[in-house]
């Protein structure tokens, strides 16, 4: 579930109140690693804290003959842990190999690496995935058996997430065309 | 933005540590509704605690020519403000109304209205709009000039949400079709 989301929520705790933030992330075996800016006050504020990270994805609207048994069909992960804030240059390296292969799988060999100013600019929070919790709702609406007499539709309107034909640049040179692992996601 | 949305992320804190919790919600004015169940003690957290809520559209995956400029096209609202435990019954059916016609426009005059003991096992939390943070990445990459030399290719990969053909229940009566609202929300 964690592999086939593309973006994950991230919640803290800043100044006693609760943020949710947006944010980039990849999975390499027991651990999440989440993409964001120092500058972030809110990205920041989850080192060396407990947080909460969820991946959501939404499969469908549930129409049932009742609007008390309208539902939503979706997979979701809620982790939680204490994130440590990755400064190690390896560790931070491998990092974000991860989280650029998680959202465009090929881009980690195919563009320039990263120097060292900007793997210095960039922050990586470790979340452990020992403790997590998953919840799904899928299938048909549950209706009240009273309400299947009703002349009323009910089922589930299938909600889809896909990529679309890709924009090159408008700085792109010429004769530079997708190479296949940029298309492949566009048909994957 | 949050009208465009489907499901928001409600962050609270409950024990001092953050969640963050996937659910269905819709606006009235400068008010956010969200819909949850009484028995799930993370959106009951929320209820007189200051919370976060947050609405995320992906837009898109950036692709530049160099992995430190990858980026995501995205448009998010975070929200803060004391959630406000709804318990007052016409304020609650007002609410829930504006939850169910945000999910699926139409159903709330069509499907069959919630009893008072439905009413009753609903639970909806009330999020002032009136401190909100909004956030908008758009357009190709932000690549450094040295890299425009490079024969790499860049630009978006769009991201889009669709709706499905409507898929009737295996218990629906015969010769009930979807009714225009649900095909249009299909179409649309």
């Amino acid at each position: 579930m964690l592999d086939a989301g593309l973006i994950c929520h991230l919640g803290v705790v800043a100044d006693g109140t609760p943020r949710v933030l947006p944010t980039g992330y990849g999975r390499l075996g027991d651990v999440l690693y989440l993409h964001g800016s120092s500058a972030n006050a809110t990205f920041m504020a989850g080192a060396g804290q407990q947080v909460c990270v969820t991946v959501t994805h939404l499969d469908g609207l549930v129409c049932a003959r009742s609007v008390f048994n309208h539902s939503m069909n979706y997979r979701s992960a809620m982790v939680f842990g204490v994130a440590r804030l990755v400064t190690e240059p390896a560790e931070k390296t491998v990092a974000l190999r991860t989280i650029t292969e998680h959202l465009a799988p090929g881009q980690w060999s195919y563009a320039r690496q990263p120097s060292k100013k900007e793997l210095a600019a960039t922050s990586v929070l470790a979340v452990p995935l020992a403790e997590a919790s998953v919840k799904i709702r899928a299938g048909g609406p549950s209706d009240e058996p009273v309400d299947h007499a009703a002349a009323v539709w009910a089922g589930v309107i299938p909600v889809m997430t896909s990529f679309g034909e890709p924009e090159p640049d408008a700085a792109l040179r010429p004769g530079i065309a997708a190479p296949p692992h940029i298309r492949r996601r566009r048909d994957g």
